[in-house]
């Protein structure tokens, strides 16, 4: 059996036209959403990642600006700018990119950032909000693409045992907490996890984001399990040699080797020829965040 | 094979041993934790939950004062209260009793409680901070009580297959979230989990709190698990009746059957015979955390 291959491209232009949709009703009210973004110093790294929100936010009609520090910025003038913005009615929601330079006490900001304005989930508040089930709260992303991803191809978790391979606080923990509140049974696996094929393949769905390629393979699976790999890798060969392709370059991979998409009902993975992986909607839910905070902030949610 | 009985008051009278020394130290320093207890109206359920509250604290010698609002009060002056409260030097610890009448928006209320006087974790940046394992948070304390419980009997969490039966904020949420911390493999069910016995027989550790006498019979459990019952019930017969002792009053359990005790390992439970479940442990560590928020506001952690 071939598997149904899941794109998350597919599930990020949908989630993308319905942000601009709501960008244009807001604006025709007045109401501008717009992200502001917090950077410190000019890491190559993180002006490639912001030019490419740009460009998202840019697409849905979303205003955004940003606050660029210099490296040795004090820790009362990064606080001092960023009440600044939790405090401004014009900005609907605040990225601060990681990582910080030492001097700047990230506990500290990240408790400051206005929760209304965390599209990121930033404030640990945030993830309390999810663990209680509070809709006026903000998810990290990656877990709630997963979760986007199983409503928009009409995945019924209900009862349905998932194994989620990742127990971290930006992916794992959370997601879990996402699918018990969807009725899923979840195993919660990691390195210390025996029997991790086993639990895999006793599994209705296994959801991946280890970062290594070759973690999961066919036999793991079962032929009706819905494998979803978040995860973004290189490809390896059996010595640990990055595999190169035509031009030269290394091969983007998910966790699943590319013979997992004969053996699963439905696959999302990075891997060549697995539908792609679900990286596309980690940014496109950045909009719908940015839409929800400017509603909840103008009470409109 | 007969089960080790886990006693959870033994547990109990460990961290309240340690909280009476940690409170007596503090004050030969001039320092003297204290608890506030909120609560709106005489509602005679509380007024006994407040008496044993006091009671414990007492023994412990934490002080102790309760701020007492007539059933009409508005949100405005609860919220008074309880920022003086937040403020106050001299308190460590707030409880805020619930249910609250329906004029008082708990929403507000949870989310102004002072972080760092928490001791029950109704803030749920609490709950974040459980999430991310910031070690200056607090958790629910019936699930950490579990944690303590396996602490206390060295009981090794490392690569164990975990099965908690409730999905709830207040316990199994929070539980798998430390379990997982702890390196277990953790699966959370709940009423729509299928095959439910099949996942307990094949797990080192059953975890239940379900509150229904029978939910876990001992051909649901292998003869090396241990089973952590902390579920509060009454004893019914087949036809769903109460049972009564030789006094007629109802008898109180766990979810586990009697006869478990004859087939796990390690068993703690209400039902009589096994081991009196992690009750005691609850109300102990309101004490810890006491300690704990009272050394943190005055610099000492």
């Amino acid at each position: 059996m071939t598997a149904k291959l899941l794109s998350g491209a597919e599930v990020a232009q949908a989630i993308l036209a319905q942000a601009k949709t709501d960008a244009d009703e807001l604006k025709a009210k007045g109401i501008n959403p717009k992200l502001v973004v917090f950077r410190v110093g000019e890491d190559p790294g993180s002006i490639s990642y912001e030019k490419g929100i740009i460009k998202t936010v840019n697409d849905v009609n979303i205003d955004f600006a940003n606050y660029i520090f210099p490296e040795n910025v004090t820790q009362e003038e990064f606080i001092a700018k960023l009440k600044e913005a939790n405090d401004d009615k014009n900005v609907s929601g605040i990225l601060v990119f990681k990582p910080l330079p030492a001097q700047l006490d990230e506990e500290e900001i990240k408790y400051t950032l206005n929760t209304l304005k965390d599209p990121d989930a930033m404030n640990p508040a945030n993830l309390g909000k999810l663990m209680i089930e509070d809709e006026r709260g903000f998810s990290p992303c990656t877990p709630e693409g997963v979760m986007e991803m199983f409503a928009h191809y009409g995945i019924d978790l209900v009862g349905k045992d998932v194994v989620v391979i990742n127990r971290s606080v930006v992916f794992g923990k959370p997601m879990a907490m996402m699918l018990a509140a969807a009725s899923a049974t979840v195993t919660i696996c990691h390195s210390k996890t025996k029997n991790l094929a086993e639990k895999c393949k006793a599994a209705d769905i296994v959801i991946t984001a280890v970062g290594r390629y070759g973690m999961v393979t066919p036999d793991m699976l079962n032929e009706n399990a819905v494998l979803i790999d978040v995860a973004m890798s290189q490809k390896k060969d059996k010595e640990g040699n990055f595999v190169l392709n035509e031009k030269g370059k290394k091969i983007r991979t998910g966790d699943s080797l590319e013979e997992c998409a004969e053996k699963a009902a439905m696959i999302t993975s990075a891997t060549p020829g697995c539908g792609g992986g679900t990286g596309p909607i980690t940014s496109a839910l950045l909009t719908k965040h940015l839409i929800k905070g400017c509603k909840m902030l103008n009470g409109l949610l």
